[in-house]
């Protein structure tokens, strides 16, 4: 049963006829530092089986954006983090995302290959593999922190992902 | 059908025995300002009937937070606003919401109150009705406006609201 006034979108889902709502859901992840180094994972899973990414997964019901990445940080790099802060937020409405992003420092070296990475590994500024990054906002995340860097200053940075429409 | 590798929380639908996903929500709102005053709303709906609040709502799928916050600022008091920047964020995990807050200024005085308001007005700090605010983060996002305000300075504040566990 629709509640009387209730405006908002919403699924009736074809099966049972019941609303269940639908709305953006949030990613939340970290950027784990090590030095002068930051830490990526090399996906074990579709999309993008093979490229590397930032450690960052679906927030869950009962926990913070930053016990979520905190845990996944865990989850796919099996490492221990101390947040200093949220460091990158996206909007990517196209497929009804938010991502946030953490720094962090990385409080020993004890990672490691969750089941959904195939590697860990730290990287410097220049090893960084731009081309065969996972996904747009790892790429942003990283740059943002590479010239933030240089100042020490690491302000909220919030941006929005449109992709360009399709070319027929 | 549970997708394989699949360990994400889920509600198995007890209707239809189809998988909902249930994440956490997010309410996008603004903090609508006109010199030295704040634009609240006096809810129409429950729950808090009668107490103010910020223009706030659920974010809905295919726009942004920034988007979001626009939108419920006409719905909910008929007013135009131009934000500046995204001000407060807050995690309610035992509510499994995410709240968002963006600085903004009216770029009219034509407002009103839309369907889910009894009223929309502008005050001054020391008008605020602050024990007849609706929510916890109304009031943070308030108080942290005025104290900012002292500096003219804004970064982004995030907090995590937990609520005392009930009395038995
Ligand atoms: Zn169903
Ligand atoms: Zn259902």
């Amino acid at each position: 049963m629709i509640p009387e006034g209730d405006n908002r979108h919403r699924h009736v889902c074809n099966t049972c006829n019941t609303i269940h709502y639908q709305n953006p859901r949030i990613i939340t992840g970290t950027l784990p530092i090590h030095e002068d180094k930051v830490l990526l994972c090399k996906r074990a899973i579709e999309p993008r089986y093979g490229l590397w990414t930032l450690p960052a997964g679906f927030m869950e019901n009962g926990e913070t954006t930053e016990q979520g990445a905190s845990r996944e940080t865990w989850e796919e790099a099996r490492a221990n983090i101390a947040l200093s802060g949220l460091y990158t937020l996206f909007n990517l409405p196209q497929i009804n995302q938010v991502y946030f992003f953490y720094r962090g420092h990385l409080t020993d070296l004890d990672f490691g290959p969750g089941p959904e990475s195939l590697e860990v590994a730290l990287f410097e500024e220049h090893q960084i593999p731009w081309e065969q990054l996972a996904f747009p906002v790892i790429t942003r995340t990283l740059q943002h922190y590479f010239s933030d860097r240089k100042h020490d200053h690491y302000p909220v940075r919030t941006e929005d992902i449109i992709r360009p429409p399709r070319a027929r």
